[in-house]
């Protein structure tokens, strides 16, 4: 069997090219005589990785010299304990509520201080982003949190919240690399990989270099501490150095591509064709308000269950896999990442036609 | 260039033939038509892996049910806080300090409670393992740590403690897997995996389930409570797929080759022809008081730091790598895991033997 096209919400699909890359390296690095695996984290050749990967992510998307770059373990999960540990100064935080994740990050604020819900859309199941112009920011707030491209929802953030000067942390998991960002608006950005940019087990954290101080709540792990990896450029301990390595992959793959620019006009093109379909469509129907729709992930329904599970089950028969909806949720979702092709958008939309002829016979 | 010897502490060398099956399947997984980096975490496929992953584990060390398997993120170093935040409820812990790493753990623990260190090598470089038969355990202590092979110095417990009844928690990152091992004597033992089983970014932690509980200090964070882990059974959160892909196929490696009593015997043979060309050499000369000496990592001297400096340069060329002591005590050390094969150690004592006959002229 050959390669199916992967709709998984993450992990997710990788670019071809970048896994045969992998896959020539894996006994012999560039005449290293060792796999990427197998190599001393202290070694030169390992170090060429690590900075290459993040020169190239600091050009992909413009980072200022005033904010360092991270490669950490333990994902989003870990960083909803670590950002208030080390942010929450005045132990107070506004969270902006649009799904679970970011319920989740709120839950866990709420170990450690006053955490916020200063907005939410828990009200039409998260299916649209709340106006954020003129939210209650409270006087004393350490920062805004937002999750700016709700994995389960569909839904993204086409405006930055107006944090009234406060500083604004996102969790950008699961829109990281898909489009130009401006990072100067945000004091702290992270994303887990294993969406647009590599193998599940790390995330990278991009923080202004003002916020990582030696003042961080008592008890915090120095594991937890930005400023343990900030001071041993994220090789304190031993790094997910093949994660690494597969990163810095992908950051040349996209730079190879275009570039973020590229990347998002890619990305329009691809979930076009898919909105546009749904749209048009008298059995699928999308389930974000319109102007919130994420580029990313898409969800569907066609308001019958058991249509939908004939639905998944046979676009998996097809070579279309992991079109399930979140389990929390139900229905489909196709995950339409940087390394999905326009071919596999297509497909799906071809079979998403010819399910509907059928099923109105 | 083709496959090199490797010495590195760690990363370190892997199975040739896990490498070779790894890049086969980079593209296409036993026919899913993904890589396993691509793979949800939540997929039937990757069900399999991890389940897989845990019976060949539990086969091979012979784990009770009474004891749970992890495979977590942070390495050791994130133990070292996870440990006492989970176990630590009368805040009092034994340490037993035998190298860098003890120590780290050491230190880490003394954030959160009163920790002793009841015995300690640092008096001679930590060459040797200390006398621990009768040691002063703290009445209330909620357990004794020890490293049980330390890296670095190249020392190995060939008795446990006696910890007089209290839980034994023990760091084996280095010689996780090299030999059989009793788990009863343990309460949790953990192993980061990039020495002896799979790429960086992974710990194994295996715990007795009383030790799992609610009860853990005020502040930790969710990711970093044991109960988390195990009641999700290692997905809770996105885990490090491909490292525990990657470990899977090194537990059946080690299966193949007749399990732990099988990789014991090898790993003596192999330490042994170095040690007994250690003890006859005029120049090279082992640091470690005999009785101690660990099966993995051997460190060796020359006494002068040019002609050290001169066998790293020369070995290196010679296809040897890795062989440069650790940062901060200097000299060589040899790393000879589970997948060093004994061509490698030949290899490097005919090396040795060259450059000891050329030294002497």
């Amino acid at each position: 069997m050959g390669r199916i096209f992967n709709f998984s919400a993450g992990p997710a699909v990788l670019p071809e090219e970048v896994l045969r890359e992998a896959a020539d390296e894996m006994l012999d690095y560039h005449g290293s005589g060792m796999s990427v695996m197998e190599m001393s984290h202290r070694s030169k050749v390992f170090e060429d990785i690590i900075q290459g990967a993040e020169r190239d992510i600091r050009d992909l998307m413009g980072i200022p010299d005033n904010y360092k770059v991270l490669f950490l373990q333990g994902g989003a999960s870990q960083q909803f304990a670590m950002i208030p540990m080390n942010l929450m100064k005045n132990k107070v935080a506004d969270y902006i509520v649009t799904g679970q994740w970011a319920k989740k990050a709120f839950a866990e604020a709420s170990l450690y201080g006053k955490a916020n819900a200063v907005a939410s859309s828990a009200d039409q199941t998260f299916s649209y982003i709340p106006d954020c112009s003129d939210l209650p920011i409270s006087e004393d707030a350490d920062y805004v949190y937002i999750c700016e491209n709700n994995t389960i929802y569909g839904t993204k953030y086409k405006t930055l919240p107006n944090t009234k000067g406060k500083t604004l942390v996102a969790d950008a998991s699961s829109c990281f690399l898909s489009e130009p960002v401006d990072v100067t608006r945000y004091g702290l950005l992270f994303g887990g990989v294993q969406k647009n940019v590599g193998p599940a087990g790390m995330v990278i954290v991009i923080i202004r270099e003002d916020l990582v101080t030696e003042d961080v709540l008592p008890g915090t792990p120095t594991m937890l501490r930005y400023l343990t990896h900030v001071k041993e450029n994220s090789l304190y301990n031993t790094p997910p150095a093949y994660g690494i390595y597969m990163c810095g992959k992908v950051f040349k793959w996209i730079k190879a591509m275009g570039g973020l620019d590229a990347m998002k006009q890619r990305n329009e093109e691809k979930a076009k064709i898919l909105y546009d379909y749904l749209d048009a469509s008298q059995l699928f129907k999308g389930t974000v308000r319109k102007e919130d729709r994420s580029l990313m992930n898409v969800p569907f329904v066609t308001g019958n269950e058991e249509l939908d599970a004939k639905f998944v089950k046979e676009s998996k028969a097809a070579g279309l896999e992991n079109l399930k909806g979140h389990r929390t949720v139900g229905g489909m979702r196709a995950s339409i990442y940087n390394a999905m092709p326009k071919e596999g958008v297509e497909q799906l939309v071809a079979f998403m036609k010819r399910f509907e002829e059928e099923a109105r016979g």
